[in-house]
């Protein structure tokens, strides 16, 4: 269901009843742009921090517009074993309006805008009928000020735009020049009392004199008159009406809804965000780092500085996250899913060893045709991102004794992969935890390299000749993070670099210390990204093998700068491995010119075999069933659950011999946590 | 005429033959947005210098995009006397063409867009439609990159991303991981030369590996083979073609042409402005130094730093322009004009003592009915800024002897509004001179005050209650320039602030010679503003009555904020004089609260009499007639303007009556250049 600013009002209650009745949530959100940076490989080096990461994106990515937002409400309907869908996409602008609305500016990024204009997406419709917003401040403000018009008002003080401490309820003082103006309104108001008419239209006039007629009616007419200030198109003029103290009761009763009304409308879309977070249900989100970033930032507060204020907010205002892509760039569906884009992934989730869920739409929604995409429509990328979130929950119930064949939003065995949002592009830390610490990679094989400005790709390798191959992740013109194969060999390249002038080599562990130092001289109190929360963690936990790669056959499809997951550098580039595309953003045209390193593929397809961090979001085993009372909602799921604990299935499901080869041993084992 | 990107190629010749057979023509641009400042008063403080407003637009304009730009071309049909017009009305949008093209990030003002959005602007039609544009610089890189390309090709080294200095003819270095994918690349070849067919595409495949095929095919089938590498859909793959020596330099020919043709694509809408450029036609326009600045920084090269060095890069873009609002703030029209926006100018000139213009459009060009108005459609608005200056034009010949009623665009009588572009809000100096030195006032009842963040304009107010009315222009939170009344009071004034803790007052004299020190301090070679071209000037001789202030009638028109010329804070505020509105802006909430000072606009109503600052763009006497042996074109107009000269006409016009009252009694007066 298409909202516009238009249909908006009345559509708000069916958002509502969706939202309220819902097992679970989906969302997606369409942005003018992803990255204002030079590039959007800038965004992400291979080796960011979570900290550095959400910094990066808050910088380069938050003045872009989330123009374009879409709600799927999942009901389960236990009778028929189905979904009852509701779709709903709202268009979305910040319209000024009034003349104290603040008059947004925003970034278009071209790519983005035409990479949208060439999916049909309407920008006539955004820019025309967007819905528009508030954010809880200025919400907070536009209720003060109106709230202070109303005593103000209540006090007899006139005018909404001019208030003096000086402003008595006697004679106004009027300048010369004024004078006549003012006592030909007052004639005026004189010749509506004598006439039948009820009301009047004055001139438009300036403030100042608006200011004056208000104090001389209120001075020479305290009873029998209203007299309110309009605007139509922007202009205002003062309207003066004829009342009885019950009219003007009524009349000041009206106002009073009114201006209630307007402020709502103000308030606009942002409700919705209000309304699914209250709801606290399950958002789910495909690759939703942006989109809650964005939400966030566009409906509730401007982002925080430190990561660690982000994910609280995040928790406040969406309890429970889903992130489609995390879920199955995660086992047990890395291994079986070749390509997590949301397009390939609901079409791999079609077909065996997985199921296509049972959806519907409700009577009065539209029911996409998924054969025919209508991909980057948010409702319909929301709508697709539930499907596929209901196809691998529903997937994992086949590894319980007896398999079941629906697992609910709330099941215990969907929890893992609450509240961990996929990370684009980081070689060893697949997602960022929303409700605790993150991933703590070790990067003891990783060098931190500065050297001069016209370096290139090519002098990396050239320098790191005798140490095998390597992997470039560049920071920055002159610098770069560089991997070596053997850890062995660390110490060996930092110390031909001793008496080196052009270039510099540290390791990972001094780069890092370096960098807090700074930071703690810089801001002494904040938190730097070295605290406690960053010592090893439970999860740093060897898992099984692989990285978070992107799959050669995702470069087939034309790259989507806009949902940021299949960016055109890395997406068009057509150059081997993601890690590798890391290092040929920026850098590309040098990268271009001179790559000499016949080998460096062959490592790169290696790494998945050798590079080994943990990637699986499961939780460890002590944190397991302590809140297992609690779980009044998720009952069916967490019964088979525990059943499948007690008696762990290791029986692979039926399709093993269908899914790519090469997978490990552990492929299909069900994690200890179930 | 409407031209998108897919009707662009076919529709240039007609522009080019329409720039080259016209008399003048007329331009208009939309943008995405006017300021990115905090509020568009912040652009315009009323004491600005001409390097100040420059720099302040260049700072917070220039990110927005230029998405629409209307050329008018204007032909004299002597024999009908009537112009023959043709209306372009070009979309553009910086689409990236390939991988390599830059991705523009431009700034959207939302009040901006919604104002576009609300007069039907379509939106979609910029972002699928738009044409692309490169400015100078980019040209010149992609010619050279492309150069480049072709000579590397003629030497046999082949693919264009991949060159290195170690591709030498001989057996490319197959890394062995790669070795079996060549092997099967060669053997589909030589499946190729074994066959009927005359192409193979191979699959799509990464950089290096493209570099690896490249540098293996053209070793081992020197001859009889056409590689190329095919981009579709912004996916590159291999194309293979068996040819012979003929068919290969044919291809190499066909490809050459290509490459030329994409160029040409490539830079797109910018091959417009360069043929406008090149004509030396006189370019007319409404408030234009914005669609001045926006198109040389936009298809010619970033703006330049310094104001002077503006003026000379725009007049070797557009040698000759000339500014229908400057045009009608001046007299003779300023006292027979009450509103200079665009769409009341129009009306005005449609009616006596003007005469509405002859034009009938072309035959395949678009004839706008001006009843039904279609203003902020640049193909439109560039149509009637035309039609205003020939009536305008035309108007200039009934002070002749005998009157005339056509003068022509090269015309004498027309050429002291060349290169003159009105400059919005600016107190006392009506235009930019893009041809010499800028007008020098005096402000010699300036003063330049600074105090605490937390003052309002009523603090001002009270500060200065002593010295009778002033008139405040805001700088900042904690500066303004304070306009006495009365030049005497100056010095008063700055003595009493002498033991002043919270506030400190200098002269206008003072504060420019802080600001000229500082400035060169910082860039020690730098050109001030204070320098010789800001000295004296022959144009600072005393004008007859009237700044360059907003008519109250403006107000009643909806605000435009896209042409700048109805901003809505000045267009909404109304609130007595322009002068006021800038002390309004920024500041507005604060006085909107506290404004006290009753006899303030009762002064500002007065400036009109007692400033009088030169405000007419003649020519001074001594600069007069220089060229005149070499005006070939203007022939017509400079005759009728000798004999005028001659004989001066001090006759009035007939419609004198019907003019607006209270004009001084040099109102119709010729003047003396003429």
């Amino acid at each position: 269901m298409e909202v516009t600013r238009k249909s908006f009002k009345d559509c708000l209650n069916l958002v509502y009843t969706a939202v309220e009745e819902a097992d679970f949530l989906a969302i997606d959100g369409e942005f003018s742009g992803i990255s204002d940076g030079p590039s959007v490989s800038t965004l992400t080096n291979g080796l960011d921090t979570p900290e550095e990461r959400y910094t990066k994106l808050k910088k380069h990515s938050m003045d872009f517009l989330l123009f374009q937002f879409g709600l799927c409400t999942f009901k389960y309907d236990q009778n028929d074993s189905k979904y009852i869908t509701k779709t709903f996409n709202f268009y979305i602008f910040p319209k000024p309006l009034n003349r104290s609305s603040p008059d947004i500016k925003f970034i278009c990024q071209s790519s983005s805008i035409d990479f949208l204009a060439s999916q049909g997406f309407d920008f006539n419709k955004v820019f025309c009928q967007g819905i528009p917003y508030l954010n809880k401040e200025e919400e907070a403000q536009l209720r003060e000020q109106t709230e202070d018009r109303r005593s103000q008002q209540a006090n007899g003080v006139g005018t909404p735009s001019f208030i003096s401490p000086s402003s008595s309820k006697g004679p106004a003082n009027v300048p010369d020049e004024h004078m006549g103006y003012i006592n030909r309104v007052v004639e005026k108001v004189e010749a509506l009392f004598a006439s039948t008419d009820k009301t009047i239209d004055l001139e438009p006039c300036t403030g100042f004199q608006r200011k004056l007629i208000y104090q001389t009616l209120n001075w020479k007419f305290p009873k029998g008159l209203h007299v309110e200030t309009v605007e139509v198109d922007k202009e205002r003029f003062i309207q003066v009406s004829k009342v009885d103290e019950e009219e003007k009761k009524k009349m000041e009763q009206q106002k009073l809804e009114r201006e209630q009304c307007q402020l709502n409308d103000a308030v606009g879309f942002s409700r919705v965000i209000h309304a699914i977070s209250k709801s606290g249900k399950l958002v789910v989100g495909h690759n939703m780092l942006l989109d809650v970033m964005h939400s966030i930032h566009q409906f509730y507060c401007p982002l925080p500085e430190d990561l660690q204020d982000f994910k609280e907010v995040t928790m406040c205002v969406f309890p429970r996250l889903l992130d489609t892509k995390l879920m199955a760039s995660t086992h047990p569906f890395k291994d079986l899913i070749s390509n997590t884009s949301l397009a390939e992934l609901e079409k791999q989730l079609n077909e065996s060893p997985f199921k296509a869920p049972r959806t519907e739409a409700a009577q009065g929604f539209p029911s996409y045709d998924t054969a025919k995409e209508q991909l980057h429509e948010a409702g319909y990328d929301a709508y697709i991102t539930g499907r596929c979130f209901i196809s691998m929950a529903n997937f994992l119930g086949s590894f319980l004794t007896p398999p079941r064949e629906y697992v609910s939003a709330q099941s215990k065995l969907v929890e893992p992969f609450y509240n961990k949002l996929f990370l684009m592009r980081i070689i060893d830390i697949p997602y960022l935890n929303i409700t605790g610490p993150d991933l703590q990679p070790k990067r003891d094989k990783v060098l931190y390299v500065t050297f001069p400005k016209d370096w290139k790709t090519s002098d990396l390798y050239q320098l790191f000749s005798a140490f095998g191959n390597i992997q470039v992740s560049w920071m920055d013109d002159t610098s770069a993070f560089v991997s070596l194969s053997q850890r062995e060999q660390v110490p060996i390249a930092v110390n031909t670099s001793r008496y080196a002038e052009s270039y510099k080599i540290q390791t990972y562990a001094e780069y890092v210390q370096r960098k807090q130092q700074e930071n703690e001289k810089q801001t002494p109190a904040s938190k730097s990204w070295t605290e406690d929360r960053w010592l090893k963690s439970p999860y740093m936990s060897s898992g099984s093998s692989g990285g978070f790669g992107y799959p050669r056959a995702l470069r087939k499809r034309g790259g989507s700068p806009i949902t940021a997951e299949k960016g055109s550098t890395e997406a068009a580039d057509g150059w081997s491995d993601y890690s590798f595309s890391d290092s040929t953003g920026s850098k590309k045209k040098k990268t271009d010119e001179v790559v000499e390193s016949k080998t460096s593929e062959g490592w790169l397809n290696a790494t998945d075999a050798t590079e080994s961090f943990g990637s699986s979001p499961m939780k460890s085993p002590d944190e397991d069933g302590a809140d297992l009372a609690k779980d009044a909602e998720g009952t069916l799921g967490w019964h088979q659950a525990s059943a499948s604990k007690a008696t762990p299935a290791r029986k692979s499901p039926k399709n093993k011999k269908k899914s790519e080869a090469s997978s490990p041993s552990s492929l299909f084992e069900v994690p200890e946590v179930w």
